[in-house]
């Protein structure tokens, strides 16, 4: 869904892959991950679709929350394991949204 | 592909939309717009991915650059059309990228 947001600003962390064949686990690790992000302080919202390469939006209060949760330690953990295998290459990217708006039918 | 863009600042613009059930022209319409886009000055970049939701993020080369190509006449039509036929929701958010790092297996 598409995520709900407030007022700006606030961060956005689009996070850009290209997966490999391996799968060894990755759904559930990316599920566990979803979940776990939820929790942490300053999480917004989310957002995430697949095709050719996959995009993943993730939105944050400050850069102090995005800071937490790079460093969460079963985030780091699984950030090792993108690398090693689930991964070709991807790009993170940290915005300060400053502006948004919304058409709804 | 992931696209490439030069060290920051700059700016992405995330489109993330939810489709009708409408196609008529869609798939056209979006590689036409596509297309256009890539010949605007100050375009540096564009991802896509569509799923439940479409994720596309544009990037630019400053706030100048996405006012233009928002005001490019064919543009403004398509987003008519857009939201005439094809979207059911939408939001865009503009932001600024501050910091973006790789990783290439």
């Amino acid at each position: 869904m598409i995520a709900v947001t407030p007022k700006p600003p606030y961060y956005a962390v689009i996070f850009t892959s290209v997966r490999t064949v391996v799968d060894d686990g990755y759904a559930d690790m990316a599920k566990q991950m979803e979940e776990l992000a939820k929790q942490q302080p300053g999480f917004i919202g989310f957002e995430s679709a697949r095709e050719e390469i996959g995009i993943t939006v993730s939105y944050w209060k400050d850069q102090t929350a995005i800071a937490n949760w790079k460093n969460q330690m079963d985030h780091v953990l699984a950030r090792k394991m993108g690398r090693e295998k689930w991964y070709q290459s991807f790009k993170i990217r940290i915005a300060l949204v400053e502006r948004g708006y919304d058409f709804e039918k």
